[in-house]
């Protein structure tokens, strides 16, 4: 009865939104911010402003790239962000997600192979799953394995910066090696930016698709504000040429017409009123302290079975076995029993052969609440080794 | 560089939207509502509660499968129109179009037949065209046609009240025949209901899925409320099976992760205050005088060149030119040079070979605008005989 590919689907993303629900669940598992610092009272103004002014253009459909003046306000981010944009750049998504999903649909005819950095990001991986892609993995630091992902496919996706799950951030040098690897075997590079402004320290380097354009070559550059503003506003966008927005409006076209309209306006208002001075700053002090009280656990608790490299921003701490008893696919399960969700690496797997590698949040909990769940976690070990 | 289907595409609706907005154009090519009868007093009462309410839940992710309150008064909401529903049976999509996006992704594998009612919805074509399906057009009306085209495909795309393009509506003889033929063939129909309330006179039959589910089969009901409602909203919803809906959910995860959850609560708080009760007899009312506005025009002013049916709701009158030297598809460009935009036939023809028909819209406009348009519309068939 359904198409073959949904056979190889699962519901993972959806168990993960579900468990960052349960009351008594320390969940480690999702990629969620913390609900506590979205800027609602700035947002809820924004919306009373837009209620109670004259237009209410957003009860009709929206233009389906996007509204003009969200446009606008994304090109101008983007160029502050040092891709240099103009409106007609910049297609307006539902969530940095859509935006994958749309590019899948556009460039991926059936079968072809897709390169994609690995560990990959779940959401990728469900968003071109309906185009049954053979699937050409490289670890984004392997010179050789990038240079035989990029000659195997066209289109290669990567996420340079704080990637989700494994927290690497790409530096001047790697990426502007990945560049020449693209120029020289005209590979199309879809570059997920979710993560960039959530540094700790240290500003992140120039963005692939700004050393793409410099260079002369096309970029697709995915941005969303779900991760610095608030998630379920969906506000997310697709950079690109002129010549490519116009055609990946028409895939939009088929996906869902247009975005809602008054989400836009809202995430519009953000950007318009430099919300992000503001609210970076506060997200950046405290997810950093997070991390470190991660890191922290992790050392008291799970040193002698795993280890990992300490980010310097993003949302995840990834930690890979020491020992050959630890499966993380089972610890995934004795983690539920103990009240803690772990990402297990298999899902981040697009093969799914992974059982070394866990992922682990530190934006949605607070520090006592990290502490808790690794503390936890550190008993499901023990229950599969038993 | 793209993937081929999308060499086959069109950005004819986006033109639409586009042409809806021009100050001297009559738009009758659209598939507007009149954005005059929105209720926007209501929408914003209970933006305004919900914005004052004390949970912001609507910042997060809202789960996949749609916000529960809004789950719940859809499956209320169907329950009274006929189609017995619990919320497990729903979920929550970013317009109708997005419905059948994910239905075309769940259902059909690449190259797949797909049975098209034709003339076709325009934004069907352009949601399941990145499946490369095989079209199997056929004439609802036309019994050997229809078990032709059943017979070929294992899903079957039908919109059995006030068709957009041609407005036909069927009687529960042919809806009853139509569920026989589809138990006979093993064929899972999507029935798509976005007009169904739009009736000026007599309550529209019970829909086929309805009559599929007491018949003991699978169904796919795609609803909307933004021919209803307001469409900028985003507010749709696919009814079936609970364990078909939990398949589709992976999909829509796989699209846009989830709907923006402020729509959601909007659409939510407008079934619960019974909106519709107020709304649907002013909607039927006013479209109704408009459609008599638009028949007697085209008595006047084309009655020489082409014929009609008088459609009993919806939105559309579907016009057939009586003679061989009208082609549409220019009529089309004359029109706009004349100052009105009609809809060719070509684009509801999968295969883009019509030539004689056009779909005139009569929500969208008042009385005299829509009596300006025909008589523009006249110049303009002038214009392409000579």
């Amino acid at each position: 009865m359904f198409a073959s590919w949904l056979k190889s689907s699962n519901d993972i993303t959806a168990q993960f939104l579900a468990a960052g629900k349960l009351p008594d669940m320390v969940n480690l598992g999702g990629g969620l911010p913390d609900a506590g610092l979205y800027p609602e009272t700035e947002i809820k103004s924004y919306a009373a402003q837009i209620l109670y002014g004259s237009s209410s253009e957003w009860l009709e459909y929206a233009p389906v790239a996007g509204i003009a003046s969200l446009r606008q306000a994304i090109a101008k981010l983007e160029t502050e962000n040092g891709l240099a944009s103009a409106p007609e750049n910049i297609l307006v998504t539902s969530g940095g997600l859509q935006g994958l999903s749309i590019v899948g649909q556009a460039f991926l005819d059936f079968g072809a192979p897709a390169a994609v950095q690995s560990p990959a990001y779940l959401g990728l991986i469900d968003a071109w799953r309906p185009r049954q892609p053979e699937w050409a993995s490289f670890n984004v630091h392997d010179t050789q394995a990038l240079k035989a992902a990029f000659t195997a496919s066209n289109l290669a996706y990567l996420m340079p910066a704080f990637a989700n799950p494994d927290g690497a951030c790409l530096a001047d040098q790697e990426l502007e090696h990945i560049v020449q690897v693209a120029a020289e075997h005209g590979t199309l590079m879809v570059e997920d930016d979710p993560y960039r402004e959530l540094y700790f320290d240290t500003p992140t380097p120039l963005s692939l698709s700004a050393r793409a354009k410099a260079a002369g070559l096309p970029y697709l550059h995915i941005g969303s504000l779900s991760k610095t503003l608030a998630p379920g506003l969906r506000a997310g966008w697709i950079n690109a040429p002129a010549e490519i927005i116009e055609r990946l409006t028409l895939v939009k076209q088929g996906s869902d017409m247009t975005s809602p309209g008054l989400p836009q306006l809202l995430a519009e208002a953000a950007i318009r009123n430099r919300l992000m001075d503001t609210q970076l700053p506060k997200l950046r002090a405290a997810y950093k302290a997070r991390c470190s009280a991660l890191l922290n656990a992790l050392d008291t608790h799970l040193g002698d079975w795993f280890e990992w490299r300490a980010p310097t921003g993003g949302m995840f701490v990834w930690v890979t076995s020491k020992r050959e008893d630890i499966d993380t696919t089972k610890l995934f399960e004795a983690g539920l029993k103990h009240g803690v969700c772990i990402s297990p690496g298999v899902v981040f797997d697009p093969i799914g052969a992974d059982t070394k590698t866990a992922r682990l949040n530190f934006t949605f909990n607070t520090e006592a609440k990290i502490e808790e769940g690794v503390r936890r976690l550190a008993k499901a070990v023990q229950d599969t080794l038993r």
